[in-house]
């Protein structure tokens, strides 16, 4: 039996038919249907039709950037997408004719890394998904740790530069303002347009800069992008210190596209989370690792946590109606 | 049967005799032995077998600042006591012919909060003990968040503002420099000395100024005071704002001796919290409430902490050994 995972981005929707060892035996990749909540649905609809004529299918898992409810059937609010309060689980699962869970992008991440991946066998990991933004999970005692209203994990939109950069969230001075592909770009653009020499590397792009961008340029060895890079590690690592003071992970798991960087990001990072931590001396430092799984840990995960729904519904089907919305009413 | 209680701070150790629905039956107030970790492990023995001459007292529990290992047994590092790297609960367990826990101070207020107080109910709640510094503590599921190694909940030292004010944590601009007793004085020192004319009700009182003299001031009606507590409450509500979006807790509960000074931090708490939450408007507010118990949560806490864990050594014999020294070896 395999589940069918599918990772919601702004830009790409990556889905896959996942066993249930965590291994994609088929995936399919298309632009985002980011235009409206039908365009979407229509969207996931088609895919699974597509991928389940080839596999037994037993249950679909939607991972989507934005706050979801614990309950794993409403997206209440997505930056990228266009989804308010839309209770797309039951409706979904009516249309695929099978269970259907939607949670967070990076719970789905965590999930897959704390089953399959980097984060396997630890007590407390904390997982952070660096893209354009920051996507954050906590995995501890073997469970998503989801909050009082399920949506917990937001570290990207904690302030730690009081009245500092604006935030689309509508704060001031998140920590995803300065350790994101945005903040890259955005610091890129600043470089290049200062007519600093050591910055001709970042000029000579195509502009708009993008985060990715600069992040090829540093894998290729440009200084001032390798700067960048370095000073968005001093960031991470100044949260992840942050991070461990309140909840003192064994692991933080890096994930998400900047993770390609590997120790280029991952090396200040570290650096940084040893200068800043509160106790140093009388603590074993936390393990700072890169993802396992790439981009596909979020479809991964989304699969995982689909199939573990199904399971438990097997297990009580009185308890997990929501799953199924030809039980639910 | 009962359970003692004791909570260990900077200058006060008070102890208590504390029934199963968390209610003092006797209690004993005194100095807090700070000058070596003999004198502090004499001064709890002499306390438990003067409180046990007249009470069958089941266990023993030890709040302290400072972080203690997730066993309960040993307390790594405390900022105000001698203590460093001393597995006391099992030499006291011998001296005292019981079973004996530590855990953080703040940890243990969470608990009795949570189980006799105004946390009751909450799925997931975050206390905060305002004092000369900020403690903190998680409560989610039922249980004490510990993180990875038992040192969760030093939410006073994330570091929310870059080059901030020196923290004796080590680290800059730690949340508990600009939210703390500490903070609330060195702010009023500054105010005291300027000449400022509004402050002279704080340039009136015997210099240095404590935090809690200042408060008394502000609960008096003193402007500048007041001014004071309610820039503290922006700091503190800032901070909540920041735990809201990672941790997404229904209830925060404010303890500590600052709480008492009620509404004048609270509201301007609220209003900053409201101000900086990200997502706000596609979320539930958490409720902001002040600690049930003030300074008695500590050990009340600490005897239900301790008796929780002596019904567990009950239950299971074999696996909690750490309590009981004689058993340990």
């Amino acid at each position: 039996m395999v589940s069918i995972g599918i990772d919601i981005g702004g830009t790409k929707m990556s889905a896959g038919v996942v066993t249930a060892a965590g291994e994609i035996v088929e995936r399919s990749l298309q632009p985002s249907p980011i235009l409206s909540a039908r365009q979407a649905e229509d969207a996931i609809v088609e895919v699974v039709d597509r991928l389940s004529q080839r596999h037994r299918v037993d249950a679909v898992g939607v991972g989507a950037a934005g706050w979801v409810d614990s309950q794993q059937t409403t997206i209440r609010f997505s930056p990228h997408l266009a989804w308010r309060d839309e209770p797309i689980a039951p409706r979904l699962a009516q249309r695929v004719d099978r269970p259907v869970i939607v949670d967070n992008d990076a719970n789905a991440a965590a999930w897959a890394e704390f089953n399959f991946g980097a984060g396997r066998g630890a007590q407390t990991m904390i997982m952070l998904t660096l893209g354009t933004g920051i996507g954050g999970a906590m995995v501890s005692d073997g469970r998503l740790f989801r909050g009082g209203f399920g949506m917990a994990g937001e570290w990207g939109h904690s302030a730690i530069v009081p009245g500092g950069q604006d935030c689309p969230c509508g704060s001031q001075g998140c920590w995803e303002q300065y350790a994101s592909g945005h903040a890259l770009a955005r610091r890129a653009a600043v470089l290049a347009a200062s007519g600093d020499l050591a910055a001709a590397g970042l000029a000579d792009q195509p502009q708009p800069l993008t985060g990715a961008a600069v992040g090829r340029l540093a894998l290729d060895g440009d200084p001032a992008a390798t700067g960048l890079v370095a000073e968005l590690g001093d960031w991470l690592g100044l949260g992840l210190a942050n991070l461990a003071a309140g909840l003192d992970p064994e692991v933080f798991i890096i994930g998400g596209g900047l993770a390609q960087l590997g120790d280029l990001l991952l090396e200040p990072a570290r650096a940084a989370y040893r200068r800043h931590l509160s106790g140093r001396g009388h603590r074993p430092w936390a393990v700072v690792r890169q993802a396992s799984f790439g981009n596909d840990a979020g479809l991964i995960g989304a699969a995982a946590l689909a199939q573990a729904a199904a399971d438990r519904r097997d297990e009580r089907p009185g308890e997990v109606t929501a799953l199924w919305s030809r039980e639910a009413g």
